[in-house]
């Protein structure tokens, strides 16, 4: 591998994941992970441009952001590039008016969205709000549109927490892709879209981000 | 299309569906198809085998025969061929012990089997039952395994009820696949073994049969 000097050159900006990064999430807002607060001090100290990409969507950005101030991160609400507002922001460009299958802890992030009479389903890692009946209900409203449009916040399997593997959004996806006959639109990683908003926000080329 | 003396000569045998063919399920038992009494009991005074090969997995044998004698349906449990007790045999032969995800209306079909410390995953139309917390001890059973083994019954996308479309079991097999990156074994319609067990149990070769 090359050493760093010759691997940074003309890198401008840096996309810092969250999640199994910064921190660990568990019970009593986490524990950051060793030398991670310094290191973010480090790289906003520098010349580099910093943007904080997660897929988190059990929480708003603002109780993410709470939570990592806590732990002694220097990080504001600004900076955080999340599914949630990315979603927001696709369905106000297209008129979209979502059934949300997600968690009660993220609903705070859709409040300017009309749900009304809904149009698609958006669909994010709900938890126990991963009802027979709430999933029903997704795909109810999928089955009765002419154009059928499946939302998803991520597309991961699982994730760990301290009380053990927890099935993500991704499997639930599946499962509503298959029912419906149709294909989800993904929003957040591993969408090519999603990384270039966050480098987007900090004026950042793809070829200058590391 | 050949008249139908042509297109019966050779055939000795007459497989069945139940539900949608035999009678419409809905509440207080369901109704009958119009017809369909007298056609089963014109075929069971015929020179041909008749046997019953039903999907329905919400419900024991003895309970969907009992609502179908209700109904005037000369039929007996011994003629049904079903994927609750067909899975029955195929985890005795293998020595397999499920974790079972599955509708209370059909435990009682399971009641011989060892459930102790499973070593594999029974899924079946469980409706409410599909909770978060049964699918996520449904998948935590699967990603402690050596060679998970994922057996559903059925793999339907949905079914129709008077209150509109339900969710079958396989969008949630499709969820517990991509969870784990495995592939369930389908027990039911349309694999071809279980048509093969329906055939055998009336001793008719699949080219005899309609």
């Amino acid at each position: 591998m090359a050493p760093w000097g010759e691997r940074l050159a003309g890198v401008r900006g840096v996309l810092l994941d969250i999640s199994g990064v910064l921190y660990d999430s568990g019970a009593g807002g986490g524990t950051a992970i060793a030398g991670s607060v310094e290191a973010v001090a480090r790289l906003k100290g520098s010349r580099l441009k910093v943007r904080f990409c997660t897929n988190e969507s059990q929480k708003s950005r603002a109780e993410l952001v709470g939570q990592l101030r806590r732990l002694g991160f220097d990080i504001s609400e600004g900076e955080v590039t999340a599914p949630a507002p990315a979603a927001c922001q696709i369905l106000k460009e297209r008129g979209l008016r979502p059934y949300l299958l997600i968690h009660d802890g993220v609903r705070s992030e859709f409040d300017q969205i009309d749900t009304s009479n809904p149009n698609c389903v958006v669909i994010a890692d709900a938890g126990e709000s991963f009802s027979y009946q709430n999933m029903n209900n997704a795909f109810q409203v999928l089955m009765e549109l002419e154009n059928p449009v499946l939302m998803s916040l991520g597309k991961g399997r699982y994730y760990k927490e301290t009380s053990g593997l927890m099935l993500d959004v991704g499997p639930y996806m599946k499962a509503l892709e298959y029912a419906c006959g149709i294909k989800a639109e993904v929003v957040g990683k591993p969408s090519p879209e999603f990384f270039k908003s966050a480098l987007q926000a900090i004026g950042v080329e793809a070829h200058q981000a590391q």
